[in-house]
């Protein structure tokens, strides 16, 4: 099946799934039910089942989903069995915790470059990496194969960098600033913004 | 309407269509249909239709929607029409960007406490705020009345510090520590985590 056949929406739970899916792992189960895993992540049995059967034919009627086998085909489809390198823009405290955080680890990223505007912080270290200048961006990433960006410069910057991660080939970006992204298409952009998640839990206050 | 009746997933959606509507907005934009808003946030048309019926009747067959007073509507719905004050908790980089975040301006939050265990960080100040310490965290909070938390600290501390938050009455927390939180019902939980975003993306790669 083309990747493009499966409509975003579904895309966007699997890795909600897989992150569920590791935790339970992580305490040692071995089985799930669509049930149990749609408690966990607040979706419902069907659709995690609907979500899933576009994919192939993970579970048993009466047994459920093996956890472990369920992962590799996830980690499989999401194209995170390997590890992509990414570069993060802007070393401001957004860019810095990016490139200290923890949390990539074992879910396909890591942080292999880092880049900032300013000539004072050019040269200095964060972390075990030598920040570069962004004169140096288009260069250094197209030499490198990157493909991915994080992208953690002020919103009046945003668009213009984007442009120079177009052109040295970036495929995806994960938009930290606050402002929508003009991309040509082949480029996806996904935004980390917090009002976002915020606004969706407001609604439900008293 | 009760305001659990309505799916999670559609929720989700509604501070998505107030962003691109609020870019549309300050380009200067009056009116918008399904279709367009629909091919800014990269879900069908009749997705969108579906989710706003949900809430009463906001666009006229022919005309579409009314931008500004959609965003009206949006904002009612979402409870950010007031201001929200939000207590962050780790001053580490992420606390420190979210603490000077301009994002959040005219979107509903305002931080109005930072908070940290560390000794040598209590006391003094980011931006405008004295860091407060986590020992303080259930007075201060009861006392402010505060029901909105952002949680920046180390994967090790966040479900100790979940429970004081909740203890102090909060009752949404934004998770940036990548460990599922236990919450009693009636306080909500959502992860930005960007290992999610950027699976999101791998999938469509080459």
């Amino acid at each position: 099946m083309n990747n493009l056949d499966i409509p975003d929406i579904i895309i966007s739970r699997l890795p909600i799934y897989l992150r569920a899916l590791r935790h339970m792992q992580a305490q040692h189960t071995q089985t799930t039910s669509s049930q149990e895993l749609g408690a966990r992540v607040g979706i419902s049995a069907a659709q995690i089942r609907k979500d899933l059967s576009q994919f192939g034919e993970f579970g048993k009627q009466g047994t459920g989903y093996n956890i472990g086998f369920l992962i590799d085909k996830l980690r499989e489809i999401l194209k995170v069995v390997q590890v992509w390198d990414v570069a993060v823009i802007g070393m401001g405290d957004m860019g810095h915790a990016l490139a200290r955080y923890q949390g990539f680890k074992d879910r396909g990223f890591r942080v292999a470059m880092v880049f900032d505007n300013n000539p004072s912080k050019v040269g200095t270290k964060v972390e075990s990496f030598v920040i570069r200048s962004t004169q140096d961006l288009v260069t250094s990433i197209k030499q490198s194969g990157i493909k991915v960006a994080m992208l953690c410069v002020p919103a009046a910057e945003a668009q213009d960098v984007t442009d120079l991660l177009v052109e040295a080939g970036v495929k995806a970006i994960l938009n930290y600033a606050p402002i929508s992204l003009s991309v040509p298409s082949g480029v996806r952009v996904q935004y980390l913004d917090p009002s976002i998640g915020l606004q969706r839990m407001t609604y439900y206050m008293e």
